[in-house]
């Protein structure tokens, strides 16, 4: 994607960017640290047009079940879109492994800020994250919905206030993440059917670890003053999430939690017509969505816990699409590819031998390996290469490794971080 | 596998404790500690039938190739068996990544050992463990071999000295290994047909990390005294592999030189019958190789690098066999769980974690996890139990999770280690 004048990213924008949203995050009791936020309701002036991804893992947890319920999902995997109002995400409690009892507190919870914010309570969606095995209270929920809707309150008609509101939603949703993530790309409607206006997609988002006990899941919400129907919002989101969020491993897990919601106010250009698929007007937001997505997901890799280095590896020359997918995701995976980055170590031979047990086609006399742009393999040898370069070159928060299958044209981006010491000690000692 | 007394395993039992064999490891030079065992040769007093089984891995090294060609392989996955005399194996030099030149190399290298144990060079098969991408040099091999056979000469008549040498070779094949593997099984030809015959198998095998640039890859060397073909013993050890050294991972990775290497003398019972599959002494004889191949790749699995714990995963009641071996290598791969037994946390979450996305088909309303012998998790949910006797039993060395998905009848086990912060030592400080 090359970047474009119409298209401007904005490092503080957050799930309050888009016109027609508030979000707000405030500590509503589920962590004992009163100085720290663990609820985050985002609330829209009006219902939306709402989409989701969700976790594929069997283990899923009540918030994931109520969501879906929610969005109509038919079924793991289907589209799963609707009509929403609000969200709300609490941190500390991952309501997951909480059988009927738990999916009996996901309901509660969303009928309780349904009441709070006006809407039926299907109009809500819900996301935990946090020690599973754990019962959610609702108590808290019963604090700070309330707060956060008086908070929200004292921004209704200044979009300034919201968006800095919306950072510390951010905030409220993180786990082990070390800083919060967010921001917001704009565009405009020239030249696209809707001149004069400027859309926004903002969003925030937490990843870290990306599993138990803490619950260091995926979960996203992004919103947008676009105007779209709800189906068309779930084409776009599908495509987006697998472009990003779906290329981020940081410990090969995908969680029971893992969730995206995206919002479609169509505020900003509220007379219509709606964004359809095969127009430019579409393709302009898929653009906006797709950037905010990979630059989420980037953050979320590059925040691993315990990561020191962002490690993007691309595959390319791969025979097939899922060939060139599984390639960069066994590379990414490797336990040993990662700690040798931790090491500063430009160890091809790592990367190779995860290739070579990728399931991918191809002949290692034709492989190709650069690390941190330096050739380091080719045509499946070894080749020299200036190790003092290649340390200097560590240094950067970014380590790309590229690899050049010849078998094909297919291509495919993976992120992750690297495998520190840290990671153990965080994993290792998280109770006992 | 219940035990019988007519089945004896000897921990001291090695390469060259059946009949009909010699095994000595020496210090050739590949490796520059003059201290340091390098090369084991094993030597069998005549012509043997052979099989093996090789790395399914694309970027295999050239070792594997020559040593497939010996061995008649149709394709990598097909059967490879044939006649042999003696196995050579270096460390320290991989030979993988090295092209034309390693090819060659290899098949001078069998040349070489050939000439000297007095047999063809197809009847020597080779194996190479250490660094990829460096030239195997051939001088090593030329002192060393000669060194090893009169080694193997000052005891060709002395069944107990023999076995005493046998040791070195387990230890010359080391290479992060903390300690040599090896130990053989004996068995009574009473009641099979070949009364009064006592029949061994024994061997010795290497693993640790599992891959480059140290090469800590999977190599096993077996030799029986029992008459078999060439086709029926590839088969027994096809399946002994399958239970055992292919239920072992350390971290994810296969590597590109993991060879498994049988040989089979026929001497305890020179004037045969063969044992042939579908007969009592083939049963006894699958039997014995698999509870030395399993108590090998047990070895393996607890000396993986950085290891503290042994850790047993067993899956019952899957609906297939693949989804049983699905679901527990799964959970066996998982950083999140090795780290947690590393951290002595019976984290069931993380289990189920890693049996939801493991592809396996199960309710998670069924599942029931036992780690170190605690009912854990009942029916998917949370069960309270003891965190002190739990640390308590995490003081043994061997670590069980014991699954049971109630989606079937299949069942499959897997063998790991935990990851300890000297994993991520070993592992991220290796050349930099």
């Amino acid at each position: 994607m090359t970047e474009n004048d119409t298209f401007a990213f904005d490092p503080e924008g957050n799930a309050a960017s888009a016109l027609g949203f508030s979000a707000v995050g405030v500590h509503a009791g589920f962590r004992a640290d009163p100085e720290r936020l663990d609820m985050a309701l985002v609330v829209a002036d009006e219902p939306c047009a709402a989409a989701a991804t969700f976790t594929t893992n069997v283990f899923c947890a009540a918030p994931v079940r109520v969501s879906r319920e929610h969005l109509n999902e038919g079924g793991a995997g289907s589209p799963a879109y609707g009509c929403a109002r609000a969200v709300v995400v609490n941190s500390g409690i991952a309501n997951a492994a909480t059988g009927e009892i738990g999916l009996e507190n996901a309901r509660k919870t969303a009928e309780l800020v349904g009441v709070a914010v006006g809407c039926p309570a299907d109009e809500v969606l819900v996301a935990s994250t946090g020690v599973i095995g754990q019962h959610l209270r609702l108590a808290p929920f019963a604090e700070g919905v309330p707060a956060a809707l008086a908070a929200m309150a004292t921004a209704a008609d200044d979009l300034a206030g919201r968006t800095s509101q919306g950072l510390t939603a951010a905030r409220a949703i993180m786990t082990t993440d070390t800083c919060p993530k967010h921001g917001s790309v704009s565009f405009s409607g020239d030249g696209i059917g809707y001149p004069g206006v400027t859309f926004t997609v903002g969003g925030m988002c937490k990843g870290a670890g990306m599993i138990m006990p803490n619950m260091a899941t995926m979960i996203a919400v992004i919103t947008t003053d676009v105007p779209i129907a709800a189906p068309d919002l779930s084409q776009a989101l599908t495509a987006a999430v697998n472009k990003s969020f779906n290329k981020v491993t940081v410990d090969s897990d995908t969680s029971t939690n893992d969730t995206c919601f995206a919002l479609a106010s169509g505020a900003a250009a509220p007379d219509g017509p709606a964004f359809t698929p095969g127009t430019p007007a579409f393709d302009a937001f898929q653009r906006a969505l797709d950037q905010l997505a990979t630059t989420l997901a980037r953050k979320m890799a590059a925040d691993g816990e315990g990561a020191t280095r962002l490690i993007t590896v691309t595959v390319r020359g791969a025979a097939t699409a899922d060939d060139a997918d599984a390639a960069a995701r066994t590379v990414a995976n490797s336990p040993l590819v990662k700690t040798a980055v931790y090491g500063h170590d430009a160890n091809w031979g790592r990367v190779a031998a995860a290739l070579g047990r990728s399931g991918a086609r191809f002949n290692q006399e034709d492989v190709d390996i650069d690390i941190l742009g330096l050739p380091v393999c080719r045509a499946g040898l070894v080749v020299d290469f200036d190790e003092e370069e290649a340390l200097r070159r560590f240094e950067e928060p970014e380590v790309a490794i590229e690899v050049d299958l010849h078998a094909g044209e297919e291509s495919a981006t993976m992120w992750t971080c690297d495998f520190s010491h840290e990671y153990v000690t965080i994993n290792g000692d998280y109770r006992s």
